[in-house]
């Protein structure tokens, strides 16, 4: 099978290096910008094109994996109708490629991509979508190359699905980076919260987060919260933060 | 060396049983309620009491896990001067021995525990306060005897640290019970989230949260943020958080 990777970010560089690693030729990787098209050609030991017109057109399937909306474009641009096309991203629906290609899905692992740290894809869920049972084959079959875990989504889905992971993953961040702020204010170094966040994580994958909860929140130790809050009476920004996360604490285990 | 826990709960309940696998000897359990009092006493195979009078008296140290505030009232009522008292909880300032206690300090393990979920103290990090050597020396030799790692806090520090952990820990529980409600009303096992939420707590233990920060509030990609406002238009209360968090994220990654 031969692939052409349109872009060069992480989750085109990860995914195209796993499916390397499984016997897939990488038969050129495409993008507008040259040195990141030339880094992840060399990583992949093949050529790359910062001009359209000059994709390789005979791959068996295209992997668009661009900045949100950046797809439609590129696309467009070019027409090979045997090959089947794909994108990577959450948010963006099947249809874009509608009267663009007749052969295509999504293929959208769902994970958080940084190009300098490793990923094993036998951990990653792959949300799937096709337009006919031909191209769903194709692209559970390379999902099972990867060892991946699949669910077949629709678009609507996957949008929600996308929407909960900002919740999960970015918003939970968010919530260690003020974490050590409140740290750096007092000299504490970060690493103390590793173990703490660790621990969190690993807990529900076999509680479901509601049961997991605890926290002053949702003991309704009114004493514990007003002394947070008063803490924080100099950053009214993460007092907000810590007012409402707290009172929907509240709401959702008082209401049960 | 002997020791007594004033208290059953979870964090008597791991702290006891991993002290005794290094050789203290549980003297007593205390609680006020008979059938935690019994179950952790059998967990230890010791002796327990629900009556303050009965405290065993010739314990080299008294370890007070008990709900916020309750501690102070059971203190109170006995006095043993030769042994040394430790509180273990997060907010409770060590000046509330003052007066009732002449050894004293604080043995606050940063973790969320969990009765039924086993912990490995040598991940968890004590923070440790003392009215004078004699006392930290001691408490550093159990911590030691745990294999855990220690830090000298202050009570404003652990204060600071226990609302940090509020964030770090209660707060990033709720954003994965928050994605679990979303994944809930379409039908998609929550499991799906799991690997994602895996990596996040991963990535900052190399990385500051600040750099590890992903998502559409970080790229100011302002089309995602407004799709994803309007899937949340009939939870008032998650389009709120989702809101304010993205704004204050967009704000911090803006400015720098």
């Amino acid at each position: 099978m031969e692939a052409v990777f349109i872009g060069s970010g992480s989750v085109a560089t990860h995914l195209a290096l796993a499916l390397q690693k499984k016997g897939v030729t990488i038969a050129q990787v495409y993008s507008r910008t040259q040195k990141n098209a030339a880094i992840l050609a060399e990583k992949l030991n093949t050529t790359y094109t910062t001009d359209i017109s000059e994709i390789y057109d005979k791959a068996d399937i295209y992997f668009y994996a661009l900045k949100d909306g950046a797809f439609r474009h590129t696309l467009k641009s070019f027409d090979l109708p045997d090959a089947i096309h794909v994108h990577t991203a959450g948010s963006i629906p099947m249809s874009e490629f509608d009267g663009i290609a007749t052969k295509y899905g999504v293929f959208y692992p769902l994970q958080t991509f940084s190009k300098e740290k490793e990923v094993d894809f036998s951990k990653i869920p792959i949300c799937i979508e096709a337009i006919n049972s031909e191209v769903q084959k194709k692209l559970l079959e390379i999902a099972e190359l990867l060892d991946s875990k699949t669910y077949l989504v629709t678009s609507e889905q996957r949008k929600k699905i996308h929407l909960a992971a900002v919740f999960a993953c970015n918003f939970s961040n968010y919530m260690y980076d003020i974490s050590s702020q409140i740290l750096e204010d007092i000299g504490v170094n970060f690493e103390i919260m590793h173990p703490l966040i660790m621990e969190t994580a690993e807990k529900i994958q076999s509680v479901q987060p509601y049961k997991a909860q605890t926290g002053p929140a949702v003991r309704f130790d009114d004493k514990i919260i007003s002394s947070h809050l008063t803490m924080l009476k100099e950053r009214r920004d993460l007092k907000k933060i810590y007012n409402l996360l707290s009172k929907d604490i509240y709401k959702r285990h008082k209401k049960k």
